[in-house]
């Protein structure tokens, strides 16, 4: 919009840029103590993501300390939810919970007033875009239909989402409706998320590694090309990262088959792998989280081996997961200097 | 040793049975209501691991029950901690637990006595020989090195074994001479089980998913590779399957670099990518255990893509991950009803 040069929007139109730029998944987070600091303030965690003053704040903590190529908007993946009334809480040490959902609670919902639930997060949006370094790309981002029906069946999380799975196979026809809202919903949100002034999008599948291959096509390939119709049609010039963890070489087609601009890799995505993938557009990752967590030689290798294998094409430099409490605030210093220090 | 025609060996040794042999993993257990019986009569897991009386009655109970071709000895992967003194306990509902290890527990590690402490599984492998059906294979298997390895780091299990990448960074050295000794002692276990009785053994990798491409081939590969090289060294005709679960795009080169007969497939391998393993060898696989819970067409429909897909080949019918209590053993009737219905 406002024609300033960000990289991460150059390379999402495909451009190498030298040395890459970089941000971290779950970059504004509790392995920063100005984090940990707000969230105490703050009531329930929802309320952080509600909460513009305080959604802001933790956005550019992590923007300050290190300038990130990227801020990425704070807020979860579970608003969708929260916003269809699903009675979404986090409760300390348990992670996240709701009520779980069956087919009559599915044929029950309705997408009115989602959007209007979640003009806070849009709010938000709009006075980042303001607040922030001119050169710092504002990505804005929603979980993808399977990851957060997963959530919603289960009213939990689980180690292989086998409730989504088992209720995939038994209600096939209601699990596929509640995709398709979920898609139109999250589209929806995604298209206020850019007009409020996010210059790119990340959809979150968090869990696509779970399915088998039919249904990673019906269930994760399906709803996330449909969000990207609908976002296209409405702004042709969405840029859009889409993150299919552990969907391994279900990645080789998921970008065509989506349409995203670029894809997000895990850290389990083998870097041979990952220079095919990058063949055909620009790609994210991949960094194992815990090499943060570890610094030193398997900080510096982890990094090397990425700029090596991906550093000569299209690539935004990111972790493979998100980055976890435990990582030391001094490594991630050391990661964002030593990647620009890359062919500079 | 006895001459039987055993359709897995069969399978094992390249050959193409048709309808294609089945077991399931952990086809002894919790769904069956004369396993719980026997488990609620037993002390603790582990007693029930070291009783041979209760070991033989819970291997043979799914084959009395369904006539599978396969028993595979009740066992644990967590009895090598045990065996090496790490205070092993299986709490109800907690899972698994033991003390957990770091670089000094490591140095003072010894191998002398595993096999020993272990003899009461190689009288469990004795004894199934003998009672076995002379058609039923009898499987031993254990636990690969890394997926050992990681309940040894953190002392339980976790969502994404974490703690044990983290302290491989950390402390490679260390890291690597735990993985040798594991792959040692494993190797003699396995040899010790082929002695008793077992026509061929499988190597679980339940963790092997979440290793970066160098790790999986220092962690996962070069540890599997060296035990079946000193299971070979001694018994160069033993059989073996390996199984890698969640190791996508790694197991191209998996069977090879590993040597292993056979390699099993969990639910999220393509059938498109497992075709082409097969043409290098017999596979194992790949049925979503979340079927058989949910039973009906999406049972069937999950049966008949994989014996479409692979049923022309070397294939050992399998799920793609242990069953759950949840099944239905109806449902498992109806299962081996239909693979075996097929081609006949």
């Amino acid at each position: 919009m406002t024609g300033a040069y960000r990289k991460i929007v150059e390379v999402l139109e495909g451009k190498t840029v030298s040395p890459p730029p970089v941000w971290l998944m779950r970059q504004a987070g509790r392995y920063l103590p100005e984090y940990r600091e707000t969230r105490a303030a703050a009531g329930s965690f929802l309320d952080l993501c509600y909460t513009p003053d305080l959604a802001v704040e933790v956005t550019l903590q992590p923007i300050r300390r290190y300038g990130f190529d990227a801020a990425i908007l704070f807020s979860d993946i579970l608003v969708i939810p929260d916003a269809l009334h699903r009675n979404v809480r986090f409760v300390q040490g348990e992670g996240p919970q709701m009520d779980p959902i069956d087919v009559a609670g599915i044929q029950g919902l309705k997408s009115e007033g989602v959007i209007a639930h979640l003009a806070p997060v849009m709010e938000t949006v709009r006075r980042l875009r303001r607040e922030l370094p001119e050169e710092t790309t504002l990505l804005g981002f929603c979980g993808a239909p399977w990851t957060v029906a997963t959530y919603m069946i289960a009213g939990h999380g689980t180690p292989d989402q086998a409730p989504a799975r088992l209720f995939a196979y038994r209600h096939p026809e209601a699990f596929e409706k509640l995709l398709s809202l979920l898609a139109e919903i999250s589209a929806e949100y995604l298209v206020a998320q850019i007009d409020a002034g996010a210059d790119a999008v990340q959809i979150f599948d968090s869990w696509a590694g779970v399915l088998g291959e039919k249904e990673f096509e019906a269930y994760a390939v399906k709803p996330v090309a449909r969000m990207i119709e609908i976002i296209r049609r409405q702004r042709p010039q969405a840029k859009i990262i889409a993150f299919a963890k552990g969907a391994g070489l279900n990645l080789k087609s998921y970008r065509q088959k989506t349409g995203a601009d670029a894809i997000g890799l895990d850290w389990s995505v083998p870097l041979s792998f990952a220079v095919e993938l990058q063949k055909d557009g620009p790609v994210q990752g991949n960094l194992d989280p815990m090499r943060v967590v570890a610094g030193g030689k398997s900080l510096e290798d982890g990094i090397d081996a990425i700029l090596d294998k991906l550093g000569n094409g299209p690539l935004i430099f990111n972790l493979g997961h998100g980055i976890t409490p435990e990582a030391n605030p001094d490594h991630v210093r050391q990661l964002i200097e030593r990647v620009r220090g890359a062919n500079a």
